[in-house]
């Protein structure tokens, strides 16, 4: 089978199990938690590999697991707080765990914190002093990078529609991505220059963001035309989709242009070889780590501006 | 006028005017807001200065600078947030900014996950790619140390007896540093062989931790016994004052530590000159910066257990 093939298929698979777990609602949304954490801790366990410099600083592995487990059910106390709003009554053993991972708001920013006091600790009792600096800063930077960003996707489906704007915020960079792929290598003629990534072209480019366009206009107006009553009343309008599209788009090539420049800082080529034709999680998922916490914080602005979710 | 002279009176001169400025209720705190802001900045300053490796990588310091002053404000309107609850009537100005700055949650997170997308968008078109990774992730690594870790100063002072609370907490870092450095002095005989700060005593480490524990217990006492009707009824035992002294000063010592490092890491010695007699503001607070997070906590856990504030 071709690398292509390969790619296609193995995207269209991940994306099936990704939104059935999206869609059935198993034992309080668990499904959607582990989809999450399991997304979160490869590209974490990629982005150490790909940090790692031996002698000269390496983050604390198994610190940045457990304090990024420890984010991810934070950010799932405040994705159950947040349905309590729209309606989900916890059960007795939910609201002990609402209540120690969720006192009142996300413990995700505390966590951050003791976790860069706990490194520092580490680095102090069990590592020589050279490269501290470095470790403790890549074991935090991880974890915002791969973790503090896919929780926001939690955040999202917490919200009414919520595993439509989920999809759609999702599928945005995808698009984005196999758009410009192929395009690219179709119809790429004028190489874009890019030291970080040199084989991309600008006809790419500019066919990936049209393709973006395109289809996001095309999910959303057979979204409303097609799907149930009771989740179809989303409030996207097409000079609103064509606009977000648009913006997707540029953050998620700068999302595919910061992964690049990781590993080219790192002198490796895929950051793992996990999913077939993709390359590691943090290849396929470079631009979702950027797009999420912009998404969510576009539709929380616009909630406050009155639009609804 | 001797190095140990100048510091003592610039530290009681600097710790009356905090005092000052926690205690006085102008135009909706904005005094300790000022107060919490210029210790971050200040300290971030210097953690940029300390980790500036050049052409290896350097940290965006514009970019660091005005995600901590957002994150700050962000933390501000968390407690402005809180102290609603606790009776605190908004006016329509800052009704709106609370709006904006705290849409039901601490914006921090999200202020951090942006700052790492806007670095690595300001890494790739202003900057080679060598070391993209180090320059984003000090970048932010000194927001986490310097601004999120004194944003939680802010939260202790929201809750009624705050401003005994959060000088009380910022006292026991100072306690230990001032005990250790002048028992050490007086009477260190044994060396504690620690290779990051060689000349710490096993005496001066001893020393601080009772005069922590004696002094916190004598302030809690003479609190309780002098201070004005409706502030002193903190609810710190005796017991639960000595224990927590003794964490915090343990804490202390890590935090003291881990600037060391830091600065062994940099090869620098003082972190900056500004404060006579302490050096910079990273000496001053490096305690401070990891004992205020885990005194929130700490106090946020009692309070679930209903111990009150």
């Amino acid at each position: 089978m071709s690398e292509t093939a390969k790619r296609i298929l193995a995207g269209l698979a991940l994306g099936a199990f990704a939104v059935g777990a999206l869609y059935f609602e198993v034992f309080n949304w668990v499904l959607p938690l582990v989809l999450i954490l399991v997304f979160s801790l490869m590209g974490l366990y990629e982005f150490y590999h790909l940090t790692d410099r031996g002698l000269d600083g390496a983050p604390f592995r198994k610190l940045g697991f457990l304090f990024a487990i420890l984010i991810i059910l934070g950010f799932y106390a405040h994705f159950l707080t947040i349905k309590t709003r729209f309606g989900f009554e916890p059960d007795a053993t939910y609201a002990m765990f609402m209540h120690w991972f969720y006192p009142g708001e996300n413990l995700a920013i505390l966590l951050i914190v003791f976790c860069f006091i706990v490194c520092s600790a580490a680095q102090l009792m069990t590592r020589p002093l050279d490269g501290a600096i470095y470790s403790i800063l890549v074991t935090i930077g991880g974890i915002v990078y791969t973790t503090l960003t896919l929780g926001h996707g939690l955040l999202i489906l917490a919200y009414p529609r919520g595993v439509f704007y989920l999809v759609f915020f999702v599928l945005l960079p995808i698009l984005m991505d196999s758009g410009a792929y192929f395009v690219g290598r179709w119809f790429g003629r004028h190489n874009a220059g890019l030291k970080v990534s040199p084989r991309k072209t600008y006809e790419g480019y500019v066919g990936g963001i049209i393709f973006t366009i395109a289809v996001a206009n095309a999910v959303v107006w057979g979204w409303k035309e097609w799907a149930n009553p009771g989740v179809r009343e989303i409030t996207f309008g097409h000079l609103e989709v064509s606009l977000l599209a648009f913006g997707m788009a540029i953050l998620s090539i700068f999302g595919d242009l910061a992964e690049s420049a990781f590993k080219r800082d790192a002198n490796i080529k895929d950051s793992a070889s996990t999913i077939p034709g993709h390359g590691g999680m943090l290849d396929l998922a470079d631009a979702i780590y950027f797009c999420l916490p912009v998404a969510f914080y576009y539709m929380l602005v616009r909630e406050m501006l009155g639009f609804g979710f």
